[in-house]
């Protein structure tokens, strides 16, 4: 029996001895390891952030302070410190804990959102708020050096740098990394300031200084921000922060939870917002993490102890995209990549290696990707922006304004389409087929297959006037389905004689929709299967195939609202066709975590679910 | 007879001498002042670039180097010295130049959108691909300090600070103000150099040093650069950019063109990334523009030249809810209100004189506005977050995340939604209604006249659980129309004996809707006129209502896919009634600039023009 099991609420580690402070460090890491070994998450993250959230929650007092954390996948160690220890085997898995903080787990989560560059928004008005109430509370802000890069944490910086009443401590949680190296100029001074060989010496300095100093207070503060300027050329990143206004403590060792507590109680006394920088690495304590090249054990599935090495899984859609960018690279010098700091999880590492002059990775920084791409479109290029699909929300005005309203030729290639499940409620890349119908001339694809996913990632880069997108699902994708021909852009997949139903089944959808089909023909109903490949604009060959089926039935791995189905009824409306139209997709709500699988039983988007649904309404319609 | 009408190209610049170029500014003057005086336009912005832009176009060649102006309503000067001087007199009118840089113009324009923070993007993506393909051309873009506090700015500089073959001189046009005052960190780094007496003599110091350089080349840059490095302390705002491993060349007066060409030409010659800092006077050289306080002349309507009074203009939408707004912040002391650099063309300048405590002015930070509000409303006060309609674009990804999967009672207010019609496409707040339809707890409320603004924002106000929108359009409201009665949340205003029709005014169109209903009557047809106000979600009564017509009409100021006439659709599909909805909105497309009645007359959207077309579907239903 360790301690980690006494620690019932984050006041319980007050109680400890410095010594057992550090047995409960090893016992978190080990639980860390042994869980993500087991549920994969996000294990090399969390074991860099042990020592700082002991700290943090030794001198705060959540949840009457608020501590907020950037990119929510950090907060493992947050959760084993607030009840949650006997729990963590359930992580990530239905019913248990999420991998994200949660409000309906825990009174000390607050924010859910795992898109990235928000906490320090959050915080702001936080704060802004406990000052106008009169509240005497502090908010504890924990961000990466990663999502310093998204341009959301400078509009907060800015703001905050004006706030004085703000009671609000910044922990810059500097790892070097966002999901890989973090990418520019902040992290160039960033990496300036760890590879300098005065940092040691200012570190050691700074230790020795709070070290010496009796009573902590504004006055002790201002000696150490005094002393900080003093060495300001020598450790460079905090001018960044001072010019903006805002006060400064560190570097500090982020491994070294004495002086980490030390510079927070520091901070907190100040009353005012309060830059904390800690360096700390990613992955430390745990063998198989720090020496994981690629991202320190970012985001692992389960993976054995020992070795370190994660259970082989088949080829995804991933792969299939990072195959034929590189092909299609070889064949065309104007192909250029851009990743918006996830290299490797969308595939362009591969094209990177290949032509590492052709691909930027601009950080976390999607609205960035989007406009930049506009201009390599418009001086030449044809780039492809490749992200996760839930995280092109961060860059709708982009798209819409800067890359169509200028017709430009830019491809975006949405990876994790639909329900992601195990992420949670913000990782699910539901809303791209809805968001994007507004935007003029954009032509949206969704393929169905690994060949129909290289076919239309070439249709798509041979667009140069206007933006195209292809989106596909987490995964692998499934056996390819041939087509039995194609109508106007259309396939069509299955037909049976005299049809009564024309199922559209959208990218991965579509092999749903054939096995929905088989169980229809099992109860006499025939059924057209097809695959509209181009899902926007709405095919007129599409129109034209409702026209001739008494019921259209669309099904999407999307929000309901607004979707392809919504779109094909429009369309119909529009026409004047009056077939029904029977929408499937995911219903309108924000999804708790689960796998893929299971959420899509739950929502109805199984073959079975489906050509009940479908037989019912036949079924009416042939006795109505 | 002046020099402007001889400027055919950028090219016949070069061609004068200082005192001629002298005169040609005065003459630009005198033209923007009187045809914005004329036609209304952005006038502070332009009267404060005259010298910069003469600069810019003697200094690079112009299309071969590309010049990108963030925010595009400060390049009038651009596009008078560029080969439209003798079109200028039809600026913003229909058919005429438009009031942004217009590709279908000019070969020397390539940027169209008009949200800010932009320029930096698109720079570095035209720069890149320039490298990539050997291109020696180069690359200006032209930002202001203003624009520098959007989010995507500091993305921008961050890949911009690690892109070393990039040919980019980025143009900080610093006027220490965006609309009003630029608000932050950044600024006040900004006003403490301007304000500095040593910068007087830093400048001085500069000018000097540069006369003296008899040959300009990257060593002189060097030159100047150390100089500068030299006074680092005395004049901060370098620092921010260097630590960002910008070069960094300035302050220079931005009126003084020698100077300013000088700058430009070191620039020019370092082939890499560099950052000129010029300081320049919003409304310069016209005096009704200089001494007025609120935002000198930043875009007024038609003014009298001498005098530099507006053309008194009626009430609009904005000083109903500015009032309104005062009003709640009377009788709830938990109000709290949000602007984005928009304090008075959003109406929040009088709650902001009444409650300084309770404003918050973010900066162009859209994002930042968003987050901050989920912020203010997770520790109790209820924020009304401000925005002209197209902006709130550019937050789609918090308004979900942040402020609707957290419940967060946020309210957001969106001016200027539907046709704007002067400032051309990127002005439009045609994207709201299909964009927040898939918002999960959303509720969206359109408001037909003054008094249901002032109704339907106390109930927005009152819902702490969810984000509420209310949107209105540019302009004044049409009289009051009051309801006959309300059935569900649904305001029945008019109805005859055995209605046909179900017309559907959404918002402002509720008025367009009854006057088509007069011309229907007129005609012998017999219509409904219902206003839903409370446009999302779909309240059950207009799915009855729908129900008890033989056909819908919907009309919305609105890109007409994924809005409220197709909500509309999709939710009486959804129920199973067969009526059938005919759909009125905006084109989606991007609308060219003119008058907004001029464009509602353009696409339909007038009183004759909608009882045509429901008449037409009248008559063959009957036929039918």
């Amino acid at each position: 029996m360790g301690y980690l099991e006494s620690i019932a609420t984050p006041r319980d580690l007050r109680d400890l001895t410095a010594e057992q402070l550090e047995e409960l460090a090893a016992e978190i890491r080990e639980k860390l390891v042994a869980t993500c070994a087991r549920t994969g998450g996000h294990l090399g993250p969390n074991l860099g952030v042990v020592e700082l959230t002991m700290a943090i929650h030794r001198v705060f007092e959540s949840p009457i302070d608020r501590v907020v954390f950037d990119t929510g996948h950090q907060s493992y160690v947050h959760k084993l410190l607030t009840g949650r220890a006997t729990a963590f085997d359930t992580l990530r898995q239905e019913g248990g804990l999420s991998g994200y903080p949660s409000r309906a787990e825990s009174e000390h989560d607050i924010v859910e959102n795992s898109h990235a560059s928000t906490a320090l928004s959050y915080a702001d008005g936080l704060a802004k708020a406990y000052a106008i109430r009169g509240e005497e509370r502090h908010v504890v802000a924990v961000i990466g050096d990663g999502a310093l890069t998204g341009g959301m944490a400078w509009e907060a910086l800015n703001n905050i740098a004006i706030a004085p009443k703000s009671r609000l401590v910044i922990v810059v949680n500097d790892n070097g990394r966002s999901y890989t190296p973090t990418i520019g100029g902040l992290a160039n001074a960033l990496t300036s300031l760890r590879t300098d060989p005065r940092y040691e010496q200012a570190l050691d300095t700074v230790k020795k200084r709070l070290n010496s100093i009796p009573g902590v207070g504004p006055l002790a503060y201002d000696a150490l921000h005094a002393m900080k300027k003093g060495v300001k050329d020598a450790i460079a990143p905090q001018g960044l922060f001072e010019d903006l206004g805002l006060k400064y403590v560190g570097p500090i060792d982020g491994h070294d939870r004495d002086a980490l507590e030390q510079a927070l109680s520091q901070a907190k006394k100040f009353n005012g917002p309060v830059i904390v920088h800690a360096l700390t690495r990613k992955g430390f304590g745990y063998d198989a993490a720090e020496r994981h090249e690629a991202d320190q054990f970012h985001a692992p599935g389960p993976f054995d102890i020992v070795s370190g090495e994660e259970k082989p899984k088949g080829a995804i859609w991933t792969d299939v995209f990072a195959e034929e960018m590189v092909q299609l690279g070889e064949e065309r010098e104007d192909l250029v990549a851009i990743t918006a700091a996830m290299m490797h999880p969308v595939g362009l590492d591969r094209f990177a290696a290949r032509f590492p002059d052709r691909t930027f990775d601009v950080g976390i920084a999607e609205q960035h990707a989007a406009t930049c791409a506009a201009g390599l479109a418009m001086a030449g290029t044809h780039p492809v922006v490749a992200v996760y699909a839930t995280f092109l929300n961060r860059a709708f005005d982009q798209v819409l304004m800067d890359v169509a309203l200028h017709e430009c030729g830019v491809t975006f290639v949405l990876d994790r389409s639909g329900v992601t499940g195990d992420d949670g409620a913000s990782h699910n890349g539901m809303w791209d087929l809805s968001m994007l119908q507004v935007v003029p001339g954009l032509r949206l694809a969704a393929p169905r297959d690994a060949s129909r996913l290289r076919e239309l990632l070439r249709e798509a880069v041979s667009v140069d006037d206007a933006p195209t997108v292809v989106r596909f699902p987490k995964g692998p994708p499934p056996a390819d389905i041939p087509a039995i021909e194609r109508v106007g852009g259309v396939d069509v997949l299955a037909r049976g004689a005299s049809p009564e139903v024309l199922v559209v089944g959208v990218g991965a959808m579509a092999a749903t929709a054939m096995e929905a089909a088989a169980l229809l023909a099992d109860r006499g109903i025939v059924a057209t299967v097809v695959d509209p490949r181009w899902v926007k604009p709405v095919d007129p060959a599409l129109i034209d195939l409702a026209r001739a089926h008494r019921l259209v039935v669309t099904i999407e791995d999307n929000g309901i609202v607004g979707g392809v189905g919504a779109s094909v009824l429009q369309a119909l409306n529009a026409a004047g066709v009056t077939t029904p139209v029977q929408i499937h997709g995911i219903p309108q709500e924000f999804l708790g975590h689960a796998k893929r699988a299971v959420i899509l039983e739950r929502i109805g988007l199984t073959p079975i679910a489906l050509a009940s649904a479908i037989a019912a309404a036949v079924d009416a319609q042939r006795v109505g």
